[in-house]
């Protein structure tokens, strides 16, 4: 065992060395800002080292530091991983507000809608019967009240703390239960759902959990997912609202059971995602997204009873649901233009959330045009030949070099699969290699050279050229269908990228900053991203990540009334392109199919 | 065969020979008014003879018409029954908005808060990609809607129908289906319910059911059944609210049955009960009004969705529950006080309301007391040893003279019970023949010679003395607790009417009109009220019949946003006086047991 100590708090624990320094940080609750999660992109996670030694930087480290930095002791705790004691400065202070475990919040005020206030409710006489419900009304500055929470209780008397949302009372507990509040911020993505317990009198995020969206037994994608509410108009919509609905109540069950928080006191459950998820949570028919001209049930934010789509929490507990633009620009990006401020911005800034559906927003000097390009489930690791998600065991990144390819895997373990950074990545080296050509077809294995050290990476089966990535424990290949997935996803997604600058004729000299969103995004450095071409090699220098943005949006809906005001407000102030309705777009897109050279 | 017609309208229908002719008018649709329902008390049935002739006049008859009227032909349509060929001339138009077929309904003016607005939803476009929710609020002028309504459709374009409530979407149907609008105006008494089917365009009454309340299983009176919650802690409310639920969706189906209407089509449910009745109805702990200071959860109106307590309607439908004063002053009470115009009274009237609890509103010239008593439910003949509901094979009353007992039967059957009014009529005769005594006791057998008429009337079980109403085909008794049931209830209303005068400074010679309401009371002569002491001797002039006024409030207010208003209103008006509380009222009870010598 070794020791941390940070000064001039003087805290300080004990470790098993072999983790990076950021990791045995949060873990130890020691708040460092990391955008990027850790991957040693964002250049945010700086710690000064006071006392003790660290390994010598690696070359990524000194490019994102500057030489006053390096001078003075400064590291990026990502990037380094301690052996032995150390005495070390964290250098940002924790925001007051900052208080997710991951990604870029915004400082913002808390004041949540959802709020308890203690009361006493006087004992009946014969002279004086007033009912319970107007002993209520007059002890709180109750609006209104959903009246089945006179079904709840018996005739109390005595202190009671009321649940409000807003105005609105929501519950009604005996005693002081003011300690205990809790709400849940939720991204629902097409293929992984991400949720937080928060302690909603800190803002602190206590837990969280994640799992694959378990509607992928209905389609890998929101055109899939929607083709099998078509096809099965009897029950489908009934199966997807409960498979979404399912998960949510099982993660809330675990971070509820890692924090020993009771369910029955979580009060509001604020969730962002896409336009389709929505449409499926609510049980509501999303067929006419899936068709021209694509417009949806509903976009406006909701603000429901929770156990009304079956979600457990308290009885009384709201759901809230971020609003959408439109059918393909949905609250998860309302959610992320929030938290970035977009509408606030003073240069041009370009969002992009990558994920099965792939949205761009761009910000001109606060004016908002967005469009959404169909990428498909390959960038997240699903349905590619080896693919799987981001979990321990997954091949996250790989090199190939003439001494042969050399993978990381989470977790530090044999690998039993590729998760989508791992894809982006080996695609990226086929294409630096020369293995996979610019229009995306592998080369031609007889054109190699026995003695090329290329040669043994290629096989056959049949006629088809596949790449063998990895063959221990087991036979992990990227085939010539994986490669064309990430192809199309990749002209999706850059062909957005032009049309939108194209629309607001705005040339890529004047773009100023292009942010990456999507829990999915933090994990694509620059290098992959613009190494196989999804985003030009112009705006390498230009990146920012910010997490999983939709899931903070959700969260700061949570904590603060004043967000889920604006949040509503700039939902509407966000235009919307249609691509495939844009003059030339058919032809952008076969141009940008086209990889690096 | 013979044949009725009816001039100056020339409508005729045939009729077999046998019933009273307000019933054969009924049957056939022709709207004559009968506030007590029929029994030749109110006066109210009058129609002309024109051609043929009718049977002689009975005392009753002549004695409720004016010279003049019967000079000029007129005759009380309940109290003949015609033999062949007559025209006749009905006397009172059908008022415009006096449509229910019994009980009666002041003037006024119909504006339903639920109506239907039909528009049109334009199909969007690449160019408009418009969400339905959007459509709908743009389109209508909706202040709010339930957003299950989206869970109902999907994008519906063209001709769509809305239904509202006020300004609130309630339910959107596809095309033009303003001529499907139905509501239900329901009264549930602790021991019947009745339930109306209204066509809400026109507000006529389509079809009426009535059954006894089937939480009957649970106990006879709001007491028994409040301690059947108590002592059930586990499952009582939910089977409490069952058993009403249940049966209203039952009378729901036959009603929509007997007229042809989709049950899918029925927008509101107006209900009028007691508050503990309203209690269970919603499923919410009534136990506080079982015990001192009988602080009921709630005595406001509800507006809700009826589904939420499992009515089957539309699936939007609304249910509307009256609003009550207090624990023991009902909506059934505040619904009859507001047919009646109490509060607009000029006069000093009285209202009581006879049924298992006796509840009278005093109006002295508009302001409102109240007060509430326990009956049980002999007056309704439960829990009387012959007793059985007013149905077919129910004696409904009695005359006991030297050449023995008389029973008039309903349905003109063999008896098979004893319903209330018989109940009544018998205890009366009992009195009057000097079988049962001012206090209550049976005079002794064998005070009798056997050459009196009566001692075959009388017989012993064990040392009980019982009185033989009928033999035949089964024997039916009148036991000494039956006796003491009645006198129970006679004292109870007796008492509660004294300590109301006597708090107002009213005394009888004051009091301008006695209403009585009730169903139930609509079938008690003043014959019986007076001859049994239920209401003093002074006031046999002075009544007035409406019937089920708390079913006509729940029509009303199921017809009118504006009566809704009203009535929420008069709610407050009504002062309440809790007789138990009352200085002198234990002595004032015990005085008013006696039965009239």
């Amino acid at each position: 065992m070794a020791k941390i100590s940070i000064k001039p708090e003087n805290k300080s624990f004990e470790y098993v060395p072999g983790k990076n320094l950021l990791k045995l940080l949060l873990e130890n609750e020691v708040f460092v800002d990391n955008p990027c999660n850790g991957k040693g992109s964002c250049g945010k996670c700086k710690i000064r080292l006071l006392e003790g030694n660290l390994p010598d930087m690696v070359e990524t480290e000194a490019k994102l530091l500057k030489k006053e930095e390096i001078n003075s002791g400064i590291r990026l705790s990502c990037l380094v991983v301690p052996q032995g004691d150390i005495v070390i400065e964290i250098l940002q202070k924790e925001g007051k507000h900052k208080i997710l475990t991951t990604g870029y919040v915004p400082d913002f005020e808390f004041n949540p809608l959802i709020h308890k206030k203690i009361f006493k409710i006087e004992k009946p006489t014969l002279e004086n019967q007033s009912s319970f419900e107007e002993a209520i009304c007059n002890t709180f500055d109750v609006e209104k009240f959903d009246w089945r929470l006179l079904q709840q209780r018996e005739f109390m008397i005595g202190e009671v703390t009321g649940v409000f949302n807003g105005r609105e009372l929501i519950g009604i507990e005996a005693g002081d239960t003011t300690d205990l509040l809790y709400g849940v911020a939720v991204d629902i993505g097409t293929t992984t759902v991400v949720t937080s317990l928060i302690d909603m009198n800190t803002g602190k995020e206590l837990a969280t959990a994640s799992m694959i969206n378990a509607q992928k037994n209905f389609g890998l994608d929101v055109l899939t997912r929607i083709t099998y509410e078509v096809e099965h108009p009897e029950d489908s919509k009934e199966k997807l609202q409960y498979a979404i609905v399912n998960s949510i109540n099982e993660m809330i069950g675990d971070i509820c059971n890692k924090s020993k928080v009771d369910r029955r006191n979580i009060y509001e459950i604020s969730i962002a995602a896409n336009c389709t998820m929505m449409h499926f949570l609510l049980g509501i028919d999303a067929t006419s997204i899936g068709k021209s001209p694509y417009a949806p049930i509903f976009v406006k934010s909701k603000n429901i009873l929770a156990k009304d789509i079956g979600l457990e929490a308290a009885p009384g507990a709201r759901l809230y649901c971020l609003p959408s633009v439109s059918a393909y620009i949905g609250a998860d990006i309302v959610a992320g233009a929030y938290v970035c401020q977009l509408h606030k911005a003073k240069e041009n800034v370009l969002f992009i959330d990558i994920g099965t559906n792939g949205e761009i927003v761009l910000s001109n000097h606060g004016k908002l045009l967005s469009c959404s390009c169909a990428a498909g489930p390959a960038l997240e690791g699903m349905n590619i030949s080896s693919g799987m998600r981001a979990a321990e065991g997954a091949i996250e990144d790989v090199k190939i070099t003439e001494s042969g390819i050399e993978v990381k895997v989470i977790g530090e373990q044999e690998p039993i699969g590729v998760c989508g950074s791992g894809i982006l990545a080996v695609v990226k080296e086929l294409i630096g290699v020369g293995l996979v050509k610019k229009d995306g077809a592998f080369i031609k294995k007889e054109k190699l050279e026995e003695s090329d050290y290329r040669y043994n990476m290629l096989q056959l089966d049949g006629k088809k050229r596949e790449f063998v990535l990895s063959s221990n424990p087991k036979k992990l290949l990227i085939t010539q269908s994986d490669v064309r997935q990430v192809q199309l996803a990749k002209g999706a997604i850059l062909s957005g990228f032009y049309a939108l600058l194209k629309k607001a004729n705005i040339n890529m000299s004047e773009l100023d900053k292009v942010v990456i969103a999507g829990q999915f995004g933090a994990h694509l450095p620059a290098d992959s991203l613009v190494g196989i071409g999804i985003l030009p090699e112009e705006v390498r220098d230009k990146l920012v990540y910010v997490g999983n943005s939709s899931k903070t949006g959700a969260y700061m809906a949570l904590m603060s009334a004043d967000v889920k005001e604006q949040i509503e407000k700039l939902a509407h102030q966000i235009d919307y392109m249609e691509l495939g309705a844009s003059e030339g777009y058919e032809r952008l897109f076969m141009e940008c199919l086209m990889f690096p050279s």
